[in-house]
């Protein structure tokens, strides 16, 4: 008989908790991974929004334990990369496989996702947790890396001065990172107690407010709307770098000829490296449980999405306890 | 007695012919030229549109001949760098001096321009032209040190997939200068006229309705409007870029989301350097005369922008002839 589990289920009316899904069956190369803890992110709210028309399981910050898999990894600990790719077609074979054509994302395109008992990804996704990385902080591999993503693409000099514009989820663990530069970093926002989270760790901070001249060399927007856009583009100094990381529901409009006239370069920026996150977490170089602030049972799914859309929310995390045998 | 000049006047209510205008008198550190031949460019169109609030004499792409200023100057023919800088500012001194903070450029930001008998400009701005480059195509030096500008801001390797969007005259010179790298190159265009001159030159070219992937390592963006920049979004590669040398009037529409997913670096692209623009018009390696449709002398300045407004016409010529002595 087939072993059901429970996930958080979206559709084009919205999401919803199915109990009746049934555990899947991983195809060969892959393992199956039971979530012990998984992270909404801001891309899970806009999936919810329209962003993208994804019918399936939500969900691609997790943590977890191979339940089927290469024995090496059975009862292992686990986070894992979200791009399931091809390594066959010219993106791939041309070294940029997170860009695959024929890629599935967990919870985003094509793959259940983490919202659930199981899910399943290939081997070669999985990476071990060290003991000293908690369960909590696991479930930020993979905004982490994501944050890490801007010095993958953008070379940060550490006599640079840096704007992070946005002080939600992301803004803040892509300021811890930049932080360790030595970077002269100041985070704008308009939360006073997510502000006072970066101040405590020596991160000064604006308020929308400020005056922002064009004197940043490198400015990185995690705002996700045209408002965050728009200060981004006035702070960045001629020639300077635009770091684009949030996710965008819909259209931006914009001062092109801003781009033009001061040769500003923009550069949008999506999923990073997980080893050098782990390596943070582990090193405990980046301060992350602060960011989490509920936690919620899968059965109570849809509470957690409820929660994490109220405003000023950092950190929802879902927790699938007592997952059914596979 | 003051001597007076003609020229082409551009103010809030549009652009007029003057023939009061006091021949400039040129401050220290700068020199006085006589215009020998000047090019209306898509910006001055833009700016009689209202681009950017100018008023003053139009006109940025000239060859001239020094009539007062340090005197192995004297009599010889120049081209000038349009941006008038301060060398002393912060931009300045981090070695950006086209983006100097208190720059004035000729014809567009608080200095009078070239659509006259006479303009005046910093001794450090002019470059002699050579006797094997016609005053023609010395007019071409400005607009082509712009499209040169593209491989100072972006590697273009020789083995890279190139798309220029946009046929006109900017389109030309950029397409003219990455044909010599031996790229993969194609033009996109809608004129038959000006896709058969690149043609002629070897360069593939497509129409609008051609089925452009994103397979391009390299797009340049010559159209300056909506259309002309969401098909070279469409064009170019995950994790390619898109160059944006075009002024756009007013504010741009796009969708944030391609930038973000597909890890697209968006690189504004304004003035270049002229040095190797006049080697490669001395070098006959771009040809640059049939770009030239209609020639006007200066008293018919507003025809010639007539003209330069009409729908597929590339270059329009002012030649400023019987210039008062000065």
């Amino acid at each position: 008989m087939t072993k059901t589990m429970t996930a958080i289920w979206l559709e084009e009316s919205g999401i919803r908790l199915r109990r009746d899904l049934a555990v899947p069956e991983p195809p060969p190369g892959e393992t199956l991974v039971r979530v012990l803890l998984a992270g909404i992110c801001r891309t899970d709210l806009e999936l919810v929004r329209g962003y993208y028309p994804w019918i399936g399981v939500l969900g691609h910050e997790f943590v977890g334990i191979v339940e089927r898999g290469p024995e090496d990894l059975l009862g292992r600990r686990v986070v894992g990369e979200i791009n399931a790719v091809c390594r066959q077609c010219v993106t791939c074979r041309a070294g940029r496989p997170t860009h695959c054509e024929r890629r599935t994302v967990l919870g985003i395109i094509g793959r259940d996702g983490a919202f659930a008992h199981y899910l399943t990804l290939p081997v070669e996704n999985l990476h071990l947790v060290p003991d000293s990385v908690s369960d909590e902080a696991a479930t930020f591999v993979e905004p982490l890396a994501a944050a890490l993503e801007v010095g993958e693409q953008v070379s940060v000099r550490p006599s640079e001065r840096v704007l992070v514009v946005g002080d939600g989820k992301l803004g803040q663990l892509v300021a811890r990172v930049l932080a360790l530069s030595g970077i002269d970093l100041a985070v704008l926002g308009r939360h006073p107690r997510k502000l006072e989270m970066l101040e405590r760790l020596g991160i000064p901070t604006l308020l929308p407010d400020a005056v922002v001249e064009a004197r940043y060399d490198l400015v990185v927007e995690c705002a996700g709307n045209d408002s965050g856009f728009a200060t981004a583009l006035d702070a960045v100094r001629p020639r300077g770098t635009l770091v684009m990381k949030s996710t965008y529901a819909g259209r931006l409009t914009l001062d092109a000829s801003r781009i033009v006239v001061d040769e500003i370069t923009v550069v949008g920026s999506r999923c990073g490296p997980f080893a050098p996150a782990l390596r943070l977490l582990s090193e405990g170089r980046v301060a992350v449980d602060e960011l989490i602030d509920q936690r919620y049972p899968l059965e109570r799914g849809l509470e957690a999405f409820a929660a994490a859309e109220t405003k000023g929310t950092l950190k929802v995390l879902i927790a699938p306890d007592g997952a059914p045998e596979a």
